[in-house]
């Protein structure tokens, strides 16, 4: 891990840009911080740069409970080298919603199966980068999408202790298996009218899930029309489990 | 309305005894409070002796946040006269989930729409008491169930600004057309596997409302199993809608 900028945000927000290998990153640590912090990964459908913002913002509310928060770019996202194959299936699952069809189950695996078995090698090695760190302390949670990488690491990954999982993207089949297997604590994040998304696989998803303690919010409207002040529950949902 | 019992609890909450006509009922306000406290009107299955600390915990906890909480006793509970109708469907629709059967919507009309008819004017008229006292003050937030009540009260009452219902009941098909005049903020609290309860119809009614800002709240657990959490969740969406 080799950290190519710093800056120092309004907030006392310390944010540092870093690479990875050829994987771009940014970590976020709380201003001040008596203790190790408590680290939150942050999920994102891909795009740094075009997700930037709404990153940004989640990390500060993070970093206001005492949280370091730290994400890196997806696989064939942003900078990073492109995938025909994922461009394909990103291109069919576009033409299906726009259609207004039911979407196939072998677009939705040809879509998120390779990118969840790529994508969560490297978040688990941006793990070990960060938990080497000065200041950041496990345990550690995942928050936001793509859900199919936060299932996949919910069960691989046993330094997750507490996930908020975004509901807001089309789940192969064979990840409702691997949900049974979770256990963690889980808030689910589901949009009702989510234009991206099916509502009754969401539901069914979260019907899957292992845990004893799981917890749906569903609030109204599309994708990106989750609340603020659900910003709020997961900072109380983290502190609860992180601390 | 007239009181007939007062104590001073140990968080200095102050717990008044009143009868409403013949409708008992238990006002709580904050031991400290500079302006008018804000209502919240507690809603429950009835039997107020049997319900009473679970009742009382629920308004020492909205107490902690400035509002003031009250209740009575529905129609055919407690020590009200009964009803040999309602005791009927009761023990028909008790037979039905014991027996595992599909519960008929002509029991359920049997047991709610009467209850609703009778209850709902007579928590109109507690509030039209309520509010007259000082100390007291509007907004009014209605909390809990029995559902198909809090329903008719969001529809017909306009001093009602937003209402956190428990879906732990079942829901007449005739309330589902009033659902969808409901326009204030609404938290709804599903138990996943309240076996009182229908899982469907639950989400078929939190669809079915009308508002523009709803959040579903799904736990895990039976009906009796709401996590303590999410009594702060219900302070805090009041706070919000309330103030």
């Amino acid at each position: 891990m080799r950290f190519t900028s710093d800056q120092r945000l309004d907030d006392g927000v310390l944010e540092r840009r870093f690479t990875l290998g050829e994987i771009p990153g940014i970590l976020w640590t709380p201003g001040s911080a008596s203790a190790p912090a408590p680290l939150i990964l942050l999920g994102h459908p891909g795009g740094l740069h075009r997700m930037y913002p709404r990153l940004v913002a989640r990390a500060r509310h993070s970093a206001a409970e005492g949280f370091a928060a730290a994400t890196i770019e997806l696989p064939w996202s942003g900078d990073r080298p492109r995938s025909a194959a994922a461009e394909e299936a990103r291109a069919d699952l576009r033409r299906a919603l726009e259609a207004g069809e039911p979407v196939d189950d072998g677009i939705v695996d040809r879509l998120v199966l390779p990118l969840v078995d790529k994508a969560v090698p490297e978040w688990r090695a941006a793990l070990d980068a960060l938990l080497s760190l000065p200041g950041i302390g496990g345990p550690v949670g995942y928050a936001g999408g793509v859900i199919s990488i936060g299932v996949r690491l919910a069960v691989v990954e046993p330094r997750i202790s507490a996930a908020v999982l975004f509901a807001g993207s089309f789940v192969p089949r064979a990840l409702f298996e691997e949900a049974r297997q979770i256990t963690i604590p889980l808030q689910v994040l589901l949009q009702w009218d989510d234009e991206g998304n099916d509502r009754q696989m969401a539901l069914d998803l979260f019907d899957a899930f292992g845990s004893t303690e799981k917890t749906l919010h569903a609030n109204m409207g599309g994708h990106i029309g989750v609340p603020q002040f659900e910003g709020d529950e997961g900072n109380r949902f983290f502190a609860r489990h992180l601390r």
